[in-house]
């Protein structure tokens, strides 16, 4: 096999692309059946009705998962008109949302960049308007997810013509399919940590102490709540390069002495990076680093690419 | 693909042939070529001068590994002649070991019947004296290589008639080539903590206190070490299931906390398995557990080997 031919094999992305549909799961059928392009392999999906609301996990090779969204977004425009759908969660269009995320031999602006790709295309195509966000956002004040969300479909049809509102991509219409987001990020990181305690307040001060916006630890979002009448502090990880679990865990378990109490123990919410989990081990085993080629599976996968 | 070729090809063991030349690179890279059948993979290859003798890490689909090994063995029986080879490490034969690792979808005891038909293999068409060790090792005696080992080649050529030096496998003889050892075992992960004190005495203390041969923890060999004017414990954990670095990490710092020192740092030498390190980050950071699926690089691998 030639090389070149084996390196695009083994870039992997993943995308989690939502749809503002979860109740008419024959229309989830034909979304998913043309996500699933040739080499796209999924992960998960998950549909819930009050939010009326999917959202699919996808991995595979850049070309074929972005092949794979293109006809997704394309199936979901046909299907869904946001004139008549209703639910809980916001969302601007029929694929409401479609961040890109680097998995392996792959960079966070490359992810852009192909976002970037794959969102000129539904403008063109489709005819669809367009949003950039996060790392492909081409204005700051669209790198966030909400701010572009803010309003929704219903005030973006009022004031899709004014120059703020101007799409990167496609037509400043919108019909009953709305708009698109596309962008690239960091892989998200869902991870809980259970106090020895019930008490709520606990947690909530904690989590101020920690979050980004409050000047805490960077990258990390973090809320306190009551589960099953146990204080946790619940965060999303947006750059673990930023702040490993490790340092999170360890601030927290100080905090809590401070105030205390302690750490029961932890919950990781879907997936990590395995990167994320050598940061880990290299931490609290105090090694100096813990090169990806030092784990035999790695060092096997790497022996394969290389033809050796 | 069918499903029964992926999942062949899904299954990786790891083998660490040692051969009794470590001089003539030339007949090093003869049984190079020979270990290296289709879908081998040669992750490392180190030749010593002084110990006369070569190591090699080949991984891959057990079929193919245990082709490639079957080769190695008589491309070195052909090349090595044992009454004239010279070497400060101890060895029985040309081949002088061959350990089978389990790596991915297959068990130890899997890996010591593999050993068994090689074993078998070399027995009969090479008209060798094999003896099983470890896992397919077939009386409690021989489990252990360096009793197997015991008196080397020379005392071997005068004692193999005796009933205790029976062969396994092949002819109660022994040619030029001598006998070769096969078996299967665990993963070994070889691992070192550097404390903060340059005392010797210490780390040979807590070598002591740790090693399982001495009543410590399982599965541990330990030594202590004055490297680079560092206290060191050199470890071996052959069964990282039974004492997992984590344990062996939190052991030894609470046994240096007692002799009034710490931890400096710790190293890998070599490599581990991915399992080894989830145990790691499970335990550091009291999660219920790590399954391998809830790392997304094993995901992927998984939904592609589904066919998904």
């Amino acid at each position: 096999m030639p090389k070149n031919k084996q390196n695009d094999q083994d870039r992997i992305i993943e995308a989690v692309p939502n749809f503002a549909e979860g109740r008419r799961l024959d229309v989830v059928d034909q979304i998913v059946e043309a996500i699933c392009a040739p080499g796209v392999l999924l992960l998960n999906r998950t549909s819930d009705h009050d939010h009326n609301r999917t959202v699919l996990t996808v991995a595979g090779p850049p070309a074929a998962v972005v092949e794979g969204l293109f006809r997704a977004v394309r199936s979901a425009a046909a299907q869904i008109n946001l004139f008549e759908q209703e639910g809980v969660h916001p969302r601007l269009g029929a694929t409401d949302v479609v961040p890109l995320v680097p998995i392996k031999n792959i960079s966070l602006a490359e992810c852009a960049a192909l976002a970037t790709t794959l969102g000129a295309r539904i403008g063109q195509e489709l005819q669809l308007p367009v949003y950039l966000y996060e790392a492909a956002a081409t204005r700051p004040e669209r790198r966030n997810l909400a701010d572009l969300r803010r309003g929704q479909f219903e005030r973006l049809v009022e004031e899709i013509r004014l120059p703020a509102r101007a799409p990167d991509f496609g037509p400043a219409i919108v019909g009953p399919a709305g708009a698109v987001i596309v962008g690239a990020r960091n892989f998200l990181i869902a991870y809980n940590v259970f106090l020895k305690s019930s008490d709520v307040a606990i947690a909530k001060r904690i989590s101020r102490q920690i979050r980004a916006s409050n000047g805490g630890l960077p990258a990390v979002k973090a809320l306190g709540l009551l589960v099953d009448g146990q204080a946790q502090v619940s965060m999303n990880l947006v750059d673990f390069r930023q702040s490993s679990i490790a340092t999170v865990f360890d601030r927290i378990a100080a905090l809590a002495q401070e105030q205390d109490t302690e750490i029961d123990r932890s919950e990781l919410i879907g997936l990590m990076p395995e990167e994320a989990m050598r940061d880990v081990v290299a931490h609290y085993l105090r090694l100096p680093a813990l090169p990806k080629g030092r784990i035999i599976e790695n060092a096997i996968d790497h022996a394969r690419n290389m033809g050796m």
